[in-house]
């Protein structure tokens, strides 16, 4: 694409526009940051108003580019992007940061042209990642862009995410770097070393362009190079100036997150407004995407064949789960970091390839293009051990931020993975995800289980996570078991129980073991299974702990923030306690029964716990 | 440093002895990677045995080179290296991954020679580059070296630690990358691609050195070309195949996390045993590091000097605190993620700034380099809005089980931050830690109890965490009041209290305001400062309930997780129930006072829950 100079005045004319609108806003909310919002204003006229292909009337069309603002700080600029677009009134933007506004802070879904939550840096290129991959799931040329602060590639995530994005040869896919030198509480690391910049990107597989960041012609040129560029993605390396603008804010120091005074912002209007220019002809209309396709139109998933009695592991029922629904729900994605063959997501591998994304160990780019992808309309599932989730534990929190749907899949929990040791046992996983106040959480304990909660999480919008096990179990229900979100199962009761007992996964187990062993004393118990932890069942809790006396929950994880918490939180309306069964320090390697009985979670533990 | 061609041999030997032990016990443990020893013999021999100072008898001399183990799953290898130097009898290695032994699935600090456990990928590097910071901090010229795989440098904090490694000049530090092309489930990314490693390197910094490395020659070389680099760190990039030595596995697939058979590991041995070449000479002893210097002596902190009523966040009696602390404790250093002039950590740097350590945005390198100034006798305050330590959850994860001695702090908390919306609140970071076992987490509400919990966090040893908040609140305590860990402080009370309202931070402030407008009613309460969530006072908790009839938490966190739950398990077993106030849902911008209401954690809530 030639660059038709005489639309150079528009676009530098809107940029100027956008530099007032987001200091007025942050005036009017005496909080915020201006000062990124002028450095990338430039960048984001152009892109906005003569490269991105979109509906400013309908901003979640299908076919739409999008855009990432990772630089969530810079949220006002894009308030005045869309206002300057249409979509918002202009008299609105001044709401910025109100409570009664959904022109937050930083960016959230509560917007319609948001499609992930910002704020955490170093997080938009991943979910941008997400976004281009599902282009080329539903066939589509749209194209992704990413505007990210020179600040935020100091993030891990960053680099996780350029390595990926070569990986899968996103060409529809074009960061833009504001490198503006000034992070929150001094220079960038790297100020305007734009060598330094493009040698890194390039090392990492991508098109690297250095233009200023200030000069509309270098801008609109670098858009249409990145688009021409085919088979690597492409980085815009912008070298711009914070608070490009105004003589009082460019490049100087100590304005992060500082609104304007009323005074200053009305010496910054007139200075600003000085710079417009004549404009020789109209700016073009926003370039319209083509029609959306017709809605996907997912099946259900079958119910599994399987046998009472049969030893599979849940994570292998997993693999299996998810591979059937994918043959039945074009939305379904798998996302991997390198541990397919033990998570048992290489059977959707096999038999969907296209659809099965490999990030190699990089779970927070994992995590981050799963939530781009959710929020395109797939049905991402990444999975890896559950410990290493915690490495996406920021991206998690910013999923649930997001409301998106995805559905994470952890596997090797607990003790009960044995000889490996403390370093890959996930015991904080039930901790890390039930914060999350709109996280599902799931805990099957059997191939049955597991399949029917696939099924559910499919059918059900929002985050959720499934934690699956390493040890082999027996199938204990029948294949048309249906498993609700916020049910349970109650496996063993009589008039006569004198405790209940809760489990979940291996410790379940442990339960009917117990059970078995006291009956043979004369003993009953009631045995739970409590396969949705969160949402909880708690008035069947309620009542199995009215009933019996005692609630007894016993379980592969830290005492804080497990199983034990959440029945807790769920009885104590009734005045009822409950006594925990947990982990209680740091484990050690050993064989999975000699830990799960080390450790106080195994049929010895209960027997002890109800004698 | 020449190449002493006559050693070459003994290197070699050793090399295999290596190779012949590690398959030995992963043998005899029937599990284990004995391949991804085989891979790095050769690099680990020379390091071990041509190339570091340490005393084997002595393995944590304060002055002895530092090897960290990035790449845990190696850790039969690792064994072997200390049994060779003759710390560990050789007959112990087959106790491998035995619950009786310390010689774990993937290394921990329970054996001398490891400073902190790795086995979560990517994390070794960081906390090298601490271990590194420490060897500068104490004045010595020991250096640090980390062994990791290829394919954990799709870890992005990988190139935090490049990025950091590289702004701090530390020569100390050499890096050695087994590149054995084969991941866990496949091949990976770049395979043999050692010019793109290289160039990847060389971009972020660093001298990058590309070898064969099952050529001792070579290998011996690039230590010593490593040695003599000066201003920035070296990597070592060592193309090699993953299990050398065996036709039966070197470059094969498939052989990841494989123990040989018994069958198969007879012949090895036979086919390792024959590769053994005569030697010329004894293999001269391992250098020994100078005499230790003797243990630093630390002050203790002086108490602070507020006035009652005066107005001060807790976050910048933090930047005080520990500015003061650092004054008369030489252990005590300071990291930043480029937010120092929201933590006030910069109050640190302006008076310590040879001890403060800048690491822009990326908090995993953050706290991955404290795990490795803690492992070596520093006491490190990284600090950063306790929302984006959720970025570090799996480097706090393995601090746990590292057990270092880091002070984490993390400010910004709850919806009392106001406007910048979700993404900046924390409102899970207590359920992130306390899920922690053995870490202890505190909570002050002003100044006075901030600057004496630094105190006590610097005296006792352990991982740790401090939750600071953003508003200015009052100073309620003496400055010569101390706050023991563990303990809580009751702050109104009568024999008529209707009720116990546990508070911390922003919230206890409401709880005052509540007991204020209670009392006017004619209504007693009781007000308890819950400020050490973990360990917690659990007798004084149960005394209340029994005292009050009734025990309501109000937090600045999300439901699951946070002091609500903590209370609630030290107070069942004596039969108590709490009331939770807490956020229990997806918050949004807003002032700081209307979200506190609005979100149920206010006065008005404390208020109505007594009603």
């Amino acid at each position: 694409m030639a660059v038709d100079a005489s639309l150079l005045p528009n676009l530098r004319n809107i940029a100027t526009r956008l530099r007032i609108e987001s200091i007025r806003a942050t005036t009017a909310s005496a909080s915020g940051h201006p000062t990124t919002c002028m450095s990338a204003a430039d960048l984001m006229a152009a892109l906005f108003f003569a490269e991105m292909r979109f509906d400013p009337a309908s901003p979640q069309h299908p076919l739409a580019d999008r855009l990432v603002m990772s630089k969530g700080h810079a949220a006002p600029l894009l308030y005045a992007m869309w206002s300057e677009a249409g979509f918002i009134p202009r008299e609105q933007l001044t709401d910025l940061r109100l409570f009664t506004s959904d022109l937050e802070g930083h960016p959230t879904p509560r917007l319609p042209f948001v499609d992930v939550a910002t704020g955490s840096l170093g997080q938009g290129l991943c979910a941008a990642i997400g976004t281009a991959l599902n282009a080329r799931r539903i066939g589509s040329d749209y194209r992704t862009y990413c505007l990210m602060g020179d600040g935020e590639t100091a993030e891990g995530s960053v680099w996780e995410a350029a390595s990926v994005a070569h990986l899968h040869k996103l060409d529809a896919l074009c960061a833009i770097i504001d490198i503006n030198a000034l992070g929150q509480s001094r220079a960038t690391e790297l100020e305007h070393d734009m060598d330094t910049y493009r040698r890194r990107w390039q090392a990492f597989g991508w098109h690297a362009i250095v233009i200023d960041g200030h000069d509309m012609a270098q801008i609109v040129a670098a858009y249409a190079e990145a688009r021409a560029t085919k088979g690597r993605p492409t980085v815009v390396l912008a070298r711009t100036l914070k608070g490009q603008g105004l003589a009082l804010t460019a490049g100087k120091p100590n304005w992060h997150g500082k609104a304007l005074s009323a005074e200053q912002a009305t010496a910054a209007y007139a200075e600003l407004e000085a710079q417009l220019e004549p404009e020789t002809k109209p700016t073009p209309a926003i370039a319209a995407p083509p029609a959306a396709p017709k809605a996907e139109a997912p099946g259900a998933l079958p119910a599994p064949a399987y046998k009472l009695g049969d030893m599979v592991a849940t994570r292998e029922a997993y693999g299996t789960g998810i591979a059937r629904l994918g043959a039945v729900d074009p939305r379904v994605v798998a996302l991997d970091a390198d541990v397919k063959n033990s998570t048992f997501s290489e059977r959707f591998e096999a038999v969907h390839p296209e659809r099965f994304y490999q990030c190699f160990i990089a779970e927070q780019v994992m995590v981050g293009a799963a939530m781009g992808l959710a929020a395109r309309g797939a049905v991402p599932f990444p999975s890896t051990f559950a410990a290493f989730f915690t490495r996406a534990a920021d991206f998690i929190r910013m999923a649930a931020i997001s409301g998106v749907n995805i559905k994470l899949a952890g596997s090797h929990a607990g003790v009960s993975i044995g000889e490996d040791g403390p370093s890959q046992m996930a015991l904080e996983d039930f901790a890390m995800t039930t914060a999350q106040p709109n996280f599902t959480v799931l805990y099957p304990s059997d191939a049955v289980s597991t399949e029917q909660l696939i099924g559910e999480m499919a059918r059900h919008h929002g985050p959720m996570y499934m934690r699956t096990s390493r040890p082999k179990t027996p199938v204990i229900y029948n294949n048309d078991e249906t498993f609700p979100i916020g049910g349970l199962k109650v496996l063993r009761q009589s008039a006569d129980d004198k405790a209940t007992v809760i489990g979940a996964g291996v410790t379940l187990f442990e339960a009917l073991k117990a059970y078995d062993a006291l009956k043979a004393e004369g003993i009953a118990i009631r045995v739970i299974d409590l396969y949705s932890i969160q949402p909880i069942d708690a008035a069947s809790l309620i009542a199995a702990g009215q009933q019996t006396g005692r609630l007894i929950t016993v379980e592969d994880h830290y005492l804080a923030g497990g199983i034990g918490d959440a029945v807790a939180r769920a009885v104590a309306p009734a005045g009822l306690t409950v006594t925990h069964l947990a982990v209680r320090e740091i484990p050690r390697s050993g064989k999975p029964d000699e830990l799960v009985d080390h450790y106080g979670i195994s049929a010895r533990s209960i027997i002890e716990a109800i004698r």
